[in-house]
């Protein structure tokens, strides 16, 4: 007996879909039924690719009756009026990250769908990719001992690929830290294995035409006496990726020799109008749809060099697989490569729904996460420690 | 007109020594006129090898009218006393690091050699490596903008190689902290090219059975607005050497596939008193002479990963050079090969003392140093971030 697949509409056919387009797909376990998009180009090429229901307003997608769950994927400043609305329409929703851009508005997520007796699934973040659960996995297995230090660090051009305005305000979501360091904290919360106890950040603003957080460091103490230093660059001109076999987020081969891309391809721009241009000159509906959206995957995706310091070995998550460095040997726990890119995100949420499973990434998790992340702004603007109050631990 | 060669005399005829031995030996401007060690195999030893004076106390070393410097190599405790006898007879001292266990012995360093109008140089430390001054020096010249960020971590075995127990004793300056946190913060230091404003700090101190900090991660800011995160594992079974082109710390080639040597070799130890005679089988004196002394460098001395974030470049000082990836390119500014290792050392003290140059490493440089080493261990404690007082800044 298999289960009828999960009927999703798409609120938001932007940058977020266009990375779990390929997901959305190919996954056997869903159907897209429907969309919501102001851009009508958009809703017709969404009716094109999937022979479905399309609407300008989400308002109208969560009021389908086709529709089982809403996936979230509009600007960030939305989506707790969106999940408000899933919720109103007693539908489930997947929600981008990051989860809000407060806490209030991530308790009155939560609260909503709590009313509504749906679930709340936060992602895709990188700490659903396969290498980083496997992990976890591993940990749990007790065979290397209590998990001591995480030392995580991603270097990229992050800030240099084009952006449209409201990418570079703070304000508005823009910056490293809603968009990257939710990730990276995603990540080493779910190897961290507990609650985290404080947190103490930097960040950096360092180029007055890019005038939002471009970098960060971060010390966090977990409540188990783990502790965690997460760094980023979004300025970099080292990439990490060197560090990760060549192989890119997305689980892309990189070729070495395609130096400085981002940063020459930006110089030919002259205003913020050209940039938001050639950032949306292949958007879904112009230029990129489904018979063109097949990545490359090769390998699984992932955020950067982790290392896991634990008593009896250190594991470090590889897009191949999971390294180990036992106390007599090092060996690699090779995965799979991933036939469905980032597939666990919807496994997560069909086992959530259709087998009532109990999923990680809750609305309490992005919650955690994101109390994580208002904690290293706040940090690095009044230099003090933060202690946090809102951390879920892993189910 | 050449200098002449600068008459040294050493307190200490342990591994400090023999860690410098090649380039004492080698350094051309240099005679090692004298030494003192309680150990009468030692002196021994180093008659044969210079055909010089020895002594089983330092106080009769320092009385010594040939010797005109004390490089004062004992165990970090005696520190102050013999840098003290140093300047009562009018001699400049070089220090090994740590410069001492507490700023109240590091200030009466300093003031002792101020009194006796001599010079105090605290090394070797691995900032004085060519690769890490090469960066300095590349800094200075305005080509890569503003230092913004450094990231440097260490994952090394150090807290499984053959220990005496005070080595595994913090009271005693055992653990990391004062051994390798001392080469990392000078490091940063250097780079960061100001004064440390504050340090947020976390420790670990995972095995029972070596009961001193083996591990730390810190948050470091800057006066000038840079930040560092530096991160150390002694308990690590990742080899930071893999990135470093598998050159080992000492600048010697490393064979990856000598996996868990460490750990294998002191699994076969029974007992403090055995770990110890395994430790001092091989001391200077027995078992370790000048005549196989030579390294086997092929590259500089390094201290792991290191990267440095500039507005135009990142940049990160490896065991052949600098690699440099600036906007457009990435090049290695190559170094030449060392011919006598840890020859920065030698040159500085050589050039404060013959020629009047201002050193780097001074007394108040290591005590700054010392200051950051000491809070990583008082913010560990307390769970506090740590405010300095006491850093002096870069001549």
């Amino acid at each position: 007996m298999t289960n009828p697949r999960l009927k999703l509409g798409v609120a938001g056919l932007g940058r977020g879909f266009m990375l779990l387009l390929p997901t959305l797909a190919s996954h056997p376990g869903i159907s897209l039924v429907a969309a919501a998009d102001p851009r009508s180009e958009a809703r017709q090429q969404f009716r094109e690719d999937f022979d479905a229901s399309t609407y300008a307003e989400v308002a109208d997608l969560c009021a389908d009756p086709e529709v089982e769950v809403v996936y979230i994927a509009t600007p960030h400043q939305f989506h707790r009026k969106h999940v408000e609305l899933a919720a109103a329409h007693g539908k489930h929703a997947l929600v981008e990250k990051p989860m809000a851009l407060s806490l209030e508005d991530c308790q009155a997520m939560i609260n909503a769908m709590r009313r509504a007796n749906r679930w709340l699934i936060v992602g895709h973040s990188h700490s659903f990719d396969a290498p980083y659960l496997k992990a976890r996995e591993m940990i749990d297995s007790q065979a290397f001992g209590k998990v001591r230090m995480i030392s995580a660090f991603n270097y990229t051009d992050f800030l240099y690929r084009p952006r449209r305005p409201e990418e570079l305000d703070t304000m508005q979501g823009g910056g490293v830290v809603f968009s990257q360091a939710a990730h990276q904290v995603d990540i080493v919360r779910l190897l961290g294995g507990d609650s985290v106890k404080s947190v103490r950040a930097v960040t950096g603003s360092w180029d007055p035409a890019r005038p939002t957080e471009g970098a960060y460091s971060a010390l966090l103490t977990f409540n188990n006496d783990v502790f965690a230093n997460i760094t980023y660059s979004g300025f970099a001109h080292f990439d990490s990726d060197e560090l990760c076999g060549w192989s890119g987020e997305l689980g892309q081969p990189r070729d070495p020799d395609q130096y400085g891309f981002a940063r020459a391809k930006l110089a030919e721009v002259d205003s913020p109008e050209q940039e938001a241009d050639l950032k949306n000159a292949r958007t879904y509906g112009s230029g990129f749809f489904l018979s063109n959206s097949r990545p490359q995957d090769s390998t699984h995706n992932h955020f950067g060099f982790v290392l896991v310091s634990c008593d009896n070995a250190d594991i470090r998550p590889m897009p191949q697989g999971v390294q180990v460095y036992a106390h007599t040997r090092r060996y690699l726990e090779p995965l799979p490569p991933p036939v469905i890119p980032r597939r666990e995100v919807l496994d997560e949420l069909i086992g959530a729904i259709r087998n009532n499973q109990q999923p990680i990434h809750t609305g309490e998790w992005g919650m955690a996460t994101m109390e994580v992340c208002l904690a290293i702004l706040e940090s690095a603007q009044n230099g003090h420690e933060i202690k946090l109050s809102h951390q879920a631990i892993m189910p």
